[in-house]
This record gives structure tokens, C-alpha cells and sequence, in this order.
């Protein structure tokens, strides 16, 4: 198994940054473009280059908890679980990230690792800048990352 | 126990890419001041805000791979292991990196996570653009990282 595990302080009111996290427009303005309904329960498509990526919602705690489950039916991503802890402090909210469940250590597994970070610097640069750079904005951290 | 794992891609040569590892020159043009000796077994100090932090040189397998071992005597980084794998593709030198060993998933260990992908691809930048942003330069991911 393999987990990962980021964290991020955001000078923005917790309110806007669960905001970013539940909300179509919100999710396509930092991470890629969204698609779906946004209730616990319901499937999100995340698109990227001809690709996309289903996730349901599992739990929603407003405004400190955000949980995924990822439902493909194939890949490395299958059955792993991403979830969004919000904790407000005096100066900012930090963002505690996770993407957890993974069978295995991989190559994949420490690409993806590398490009979480690159879309959490782009979840705060939306919150705290207005513009974020979402897929396909995002920085390519290899010379063959769509 | 956790480990971190990144994975970037770099259009350089893997000869450029090892010596940004294993010269003081090379290392703190991406990550931070580094003084010390760079043969196997000698002690490396990386030097931030009045804090820094002691490597010893494990292995160095000349073009493909450095690890150091973290002698700091207390602290979450003590007694864990830093590596850095090259492998040259036709189109890129690949940097497997890791840093493992941690006793255990920790907020710390979250935030060095994030940090580690933003000084990998400071050193993607040291390669491919000739500047990269070491400390204090870097991308600071929270308001009290220093």
C-alpha cells in the first residue's frame, strides 16, 4: 500500500476554500474541468486530455471535510480515496490533502504525488490570487505529462 | 512508517543532473546553501534560517544514484533516508526521488512532502532554464514556512 500526503496554508476564509473543493466551478479552477452533481452520493468527472476521471462523493462536512472514492473500473487509480481536511487558524486555512489506498509504491504512484503538489499550489494561487492553473495550465512536471 | 516518493522529468543531460547532486555548487543552486565534503562517508550541511540540517553521504553510484543518511540527532529527520535515482530516457533524465524512513505519517512529514515537490522542480529549472528558486527563493506553501 501507498499513501499521499500533502498539506498547504492558504491565506483565504475556510469558507471559500470548501467552496473551490465542492463546487463545479470551483473544482475547474484549480484541478481540471468538472463535471457531474455535487451532493454525498453523486459521481464527479474530472477531464483531462481525452481521459476522465470518476469520483464519488462520500462524505461532505461542511466546511472542514471533503472525501472521494474513486470508481473506475480499471488502473492504478481504482478504489483509492482522496479527501480535503480544512482547518481554519488565525493567518490561514490549511489544506490537508490525501490520496491513500494505493496497492502499491510506482512510478505512477510518485508522478502523481509530484503533480498533487503542483495542483494544490494551484488550489492556493486561486484563493488567494483569483486565477489557479488548472489542467491543461498546470506545470508539467515530465516531458510527456499531458 | 512513511516514506515520500517524487518522480520529475528534466530535458538534460543525466551528467548535468547528477552534478547538481553531488557539488555544493549544484546543490544550492536548487535547494539551499550547502557546505561540507561530497566524497561517500563525508557530512554534507544544508543551511536555512538559522537552522541546518546534516546528511552523510551514503552511496554515490556515478551518473545514477545519491543517498544520504539524515545524522540529525533528534527531530522527525533523523535517521531517514534521502535518494536520488537518474535514469536518462531518449527525451529526458528522469529523477526518482525519495525520502523514507519517517516514523511515522506525520504534519511535518505532509508539509516537507509538498515542499520536496517544490524544490524538484526547482531543480528542474536549475537544469533546463539555468535558474532554479532554492531557499529562500522557493515557492513557500504555507504563511509560517520559512
Amino acid at each position: 500500500m501507498a499513501d499521499i500526503y500533502h498539506q498547504v496554508g492558504i491565506k483565504a476564509d475556510i469558507n471559500e476554500a470548501y467552496r473551490a473543493l465542492t463546487t463545479l466551478d470551483g473544482l475547474s479552477n484549480w484541478w481540471t474541468i468538472a463535471t457531474g452533481n455535487i451532493e454525498k452520493g453523486d459521481s464527479l468527472n474530472f477531464h483531462f486530455d481525452g481521459i476522465s476521471v470518476e469520483m464519488t462523493i462520500l462524505q461532505l462536512v461542511p466546511v472542514t471535510k471533503v472525501v472521494w472514492q474513486c470508481t473506475e473500473k480499471e488502473g492504478e487509480w481504482k478504489d483509492t480515496t482522496i479527501s480535503f481536511e480544512l482547518e481554519q487558524t488565525e493567518d490561514q486555512v490549511f489544506v490537508n490533502f490525501s490520496h491513500t489506498g494505493w496497492a502499491q509504491q510506482t512510478t505512477l504512484c510518485a508522478h502523481c504525488n509530484t503533480k498533487w503538489a503542483v495542483f494544490m499550489l494551484s488550489l492556493k494561487d486561486y484563493l488567494e490570487k483569483g486565477k489557479g492553473q488548472p489542467f491543461p495550465d498546470d506545470v508539467h512536471v515530465n516531458h510527456i505529462d499531458t
